[in-house]
C-alpha cells in the first residue's frame, strides 16, 4: 500500500520556516569526562532543521532515526556528524541540536578531603549551516555568595545564600566543562559541596565570610577570567542569588562582545 | 438533535472511582484578607467528585458551570456551597475542591518601617462527604535560617539561606492565613522581606545570627505553637532549606497527631 | 548611625554590567482589558538596569520602591514611566521590565454559546535606553491541532492534541492581547474552550477534522496574518504540540524579519 | 581541634520528628532492567530518618556518606541494605529512601517494527521501620486516549490527546517496571511511541479510534488488571489527560484497598 506523503506537498502560505523538529526528547547519552574519558547520563534533546517555503512539512520520524544511528555514542565529538546526517536526511540547509544533561564530578571536601559526586546542569547548543558548525557550550554551577553590604553594615554575621551561575561560551578550541566549572566556582564567595564534615563546614563558612561577593562581583570576576582566555570569542555569564533575606532573587548578566541588550531571549522564559 | 449520553451508560469494569474531574484550571478569585476584607488573586483549581461503579463517566462541563455560578465570589466562605452544588449537579456522594493561590500581605521593613507587598503561596483543600465538610488550610512561607552548627564551629560568620516552611492545618474554628504565616515566620531565624534598606539589612543579619535554627528547630518550634492552639486538631509542618553550602536541600517534617509515616504522599511529587 | 555604602565603591574588575536587578518577584497588577477596561491579575516581574564599570553594585531595594509607587496602577500605559523612574533612581543608562501574567477572557462555547473564562499566559518585555522605549508584547495560546498526515493515511480518525502557540510582536501602534489571541486561535485546527456541552464538542471535533494543521501550517498561517498588519514590524511565532502519539513534542518557529537563527535564546531554556 | 557537636545536644522543644534529611540530591545510578540486566540512569533522591525528641539535629553529611558506599551499585536489590545503613549510622528507628529516575525501554513501532528508546518516569519509595521494609514501586506512562463522547456525537473524527497514567503498587513479590508499563499502556486507547513511520501512524490512529477511553475507563481498566494480580495488595492509579479541546486537564484516580479519600497528599502538590 502506498500512503500519501502530505509533508512533501506545497503549503498554503509559502513562508520559509526557521526551525522545525522535535522537542523535549529524553535519551541516554555518554559525554566526554576529563577524568574518566566518558560519563553516562541522560540528555534532553531538541532537534530542528529549517524548512524551505515550498514544502508543507518536515519528516519528524527521521530525527529519531538519525539519533538511533548514534545510540550509546552521543557525545560532543560526534555532534557535527549528527547534524550533517540531519541536514542530509531532511534535505535541509541548516540543522540544530540542543541537549541539556546532568553532569557529575568527583569533588573533595576542602579539609577532610572526602570525595563525593557533585551535580551540574550542562548544555550544548549546536548549529550547522552551509559548512560551518557553531557550538555553544554551557553549564549551570551552584555556588555560595555572601553579601558585602550585609557584612559591612553588621556587627557580626552576613547574609549568604545559594546562587546559580550560568556560563555559556563559544571557543576556537575544545574546552572542557570542568574548566568552565572551575572558573565559575572560583568567582563566588565559595564553591558548594555535596558532603561537608564539621571541619569542612568551618572552613567553608569562614572562607565565604572573608570573600564577600555581590552578583555583580560574581559576573565581573568570571567575565574577567573568560576574557583572559584568548580562545573564547563569545560568552554570556549570569548569576542569580536565591537571596536569604528576600523571597525574590538577585540577578546580574554580562555578554561579550559587549552589545546592546535585547529582550528576545526572555520570550521562552 | 438528540446526542447520545455515553457518560451515563454502564462501564466495562464496574469499579467505583474515588476522584474524577478537572485539574489545573486557573480562575480569578477573591479570598478573605484580614486587613482589607477581600483580596483579588488567581487560583489554580482541581475539582473532583466520586463516581459510582455503574456510570461510565462524569460530566466534565458541569464542574465549570458550577464554578461560573460563583464568578467573582469564590472565597473560603462559600467553598462549602460550591461543594454542595458540585455534589448535587454531578449526583455524587463526595466532592473535592483544591485551590492554590498567591496571597499578598503588606509587610513593613523592621527598622525603617517601609511597607511593601510580600507574596505567600496559599492553598485550601476541601472535601464534602455525607454532610460534613473537611477543610485543610495551608501556606508556604519563605524564611531565613542560620545554621547553629556552622555558627558554633566557625570563628566568624555562619551559613544561612532561604528556607520554605509549609504549614497545613485542620481547625475547629476559622483561622486566618495571617495567623499561620506569623507562627511560621517566628519559628525561623528571621522572616524575609520584600524591601530592606541598609539599617534593616543590618537588623535582619544580626537578628538571624543571634537566632540560629536547624530545619529540625524550625518544625519543632512551629509544631509547639500549633499544639498550643486548642482549636487546631491536625497539622503537618515541613521546612526545606536551599542550603547555601550544598547543591541539595535539607528537610524536616512533623505530623500531628503523631503517626506512622507513609510514602504515599510522595507519589504525586 | 551612618552605614557604609559598599555598592557605590569601585569594583575589583571594572567591567560594565548589561543587566542587574531583581528576578521572580510576584506582585498584584491591573492590565488593560479590551472589554472591561482593566483586569486584576498577578504579575511575575524581572526588573533590571545596566551598571557602569565604576560602581561595585546596584541598589536592589530601589527597584521595589519604584514598583511600590505604582501600586495598584501597574499596567501597559505606565510601563514607560516605571522605566523612567528606574533609570533615574538607579542612575542608569537603560532599564528593563519583564512581566508575565495570566490573562482571562470571556469565551463563548461555539454552539450553545455559554460564556466562561479562558486563561492565557501573557507577557510584556520593555526596555528603555537613551530616550526610546522598546516593547515586546506576547502571549501563549493553547489550541487544538489535528495532524494532516494522520488524517490522510487513515481510514477513519486522525490524531490531534493540545498545542501551545507563542506569539510575540513589536508594533508601531498599540495592539491588544485580544488581537494576538484571535490571530493565533484562527491559525490552528480549532481554538480550545473552557466549557463545551455535547453539541459544542461535536462542532469542535468535526471542525478540527475538516481543518488539519501541522505545527508548520500553524506558524505559517499566523506569520501570514502578522505580515498583513503593517503596524507590526517584528515578530516571532512558535507552535509546540504535545503530540498525542508520542512522548515528546513537535515544534516550529518563524522569526521576522527573516534572519539567521541563533542558539543564544536557548541558554535560559 | 575538637569542634562542638551541636546536633547531639537537647533541643528547646522536645518533640519527635517524623522525617529529617536531604532532598533533591541527584546521583547516577544503575537500576534493574528486565532485558539488559542493568540500566544506567540518573536518580533524584530524598533520604530521611526519624529523630527522637532528645536530639537537636540529625547529621546530614552521613546520608551522603552512606550513598557513597554504594556508588555505582544503587539499585532495587540493595535499597534495603542502604536503609539499614542509614538507620544504623543515624541511630534512627526508621529510614526512608525516595528515588525518581528516567527509565528507558526499547520499543518497536507497531507495523514497521523499528526499535527506538521510549522514556518513562519511574520511582521507588522505600521505608524501613523496626525490621520490615515497605516498598512502593511506581511509574508514569504517557499514553494516547480518544474520547468516547466525542466519537459518539461526531459525524467524523474524535478528539484525542496525550495522557499520563501514574501507577504505584505494593507487592508481595518482586515486580518489574516493565509489567506495570505494559498494564498501563494496554489500558489506554493506544500506547505512544518514540518513532512512527506512515504505516505505523495509520495503525495507531485507527486503533485509537476503535478503542475510545475516558480517563475513567483508563483507571478502571488498569485497576481491574492490578486486582487480578494476587501479589499486589495495594495500589493507586491515576490518569490525567492534556485534553486537546480544553486548556485544563481531565483526571481520575482509584486507590486500593478502597478507602476514604484524604486531602493530605495534595499538600506537596
Amino acid at each position: 500500500m502506498k500512503l500519501p506523503d502530505i509533508q512533501s506537498s506545497p503549503p498554503e502560505e509559502q513562508i520559509p520556516i526557521d526551525k522545525v523538529g522535535i522537542k523535549n526528547l529524553r535519551y541516554p547519552i555518554r559525554v566526554l569526562d576529563r577524568a574518566k574519558g566518558l560519563q553516562a547520563t541522560v540528555g534532553e534533546f531538541n532537534l530542528y532543521v529549517d524548512l524551505p517555503s515550498h514544502f508543507k512539512g518536515t519528516h519528524m520520524s527521521r530525527f529519531i532515526e538519525v539519533l538511533n544511528e548514534f545510540k550509546d555514542e552521543i557525545h560532543v565529538r560526534n555532534i557535527e556528524e549528527i547534524l550533517r546526517k540531519l541536514k542530509k536526511r531532511l534535505n535541509a540547509k541548516s540543522a540544530h541540536l540542543e541537549v541539556y544533561f546532568p553532569y557529575f564530578l568527583e569533588k573533595k571536601s576542602p579539609v577532610t578531603e572526602i570525595s563525593s559526586l557533585m551535580e551540574y546542569q550542562a548544555f550544548m547548543l549546536a548549529s550547522l549551516t552551509a559548512r560551518k558548525i557553531d557550538l555553544v557550550l554551557g553549564v549551570k554551577v551552584p555556588v555560595m555568595t555572601l553579601c558585602p553590604c550585609s557584612k559591612s553594615v553588621s556587627e557580626y554575621g552576613a547574609h549568604n545564600q545559594r546562587g546559580i551561575i550560568t556560563v555559556a561560551v563559544r571557543s576556537k578550541k575544545f574546552i572542557w566543562l570542568e574548566e568552565l566549572i572551575e572558573m565559575a566556582e572560583s568567582s563566588a564567595s565559595s564553591p558548594v559541596y555535596p558532603l561537608l564534615k564539621r571541619p569542612d563546614e568551618k572552613y567553608v563558612t569562614e572562607r565565604a565570610y572573608e570573600n564577600p561577593k555581590f552578583v555583580e562581583d560574581v559576573v565581573r570576576g568570571l567575565a574577567f577570567k573568560l576574557l583572559e582566555n584568548k580562545e573564547i570569542f563569545w560568552f554570556t555569564v549570569e548569576a542569580e542569588n536565591m537571596e536569604s533575606i528576600h523571597g525574590h532573587n538577585a540577578y546580574a548578566c554580562i555578554r561579550y562582545p559587549f552589545e546592546n541588550y535585547s529582550s528576545e531571549s526572555s520570550i521562552s522564559k
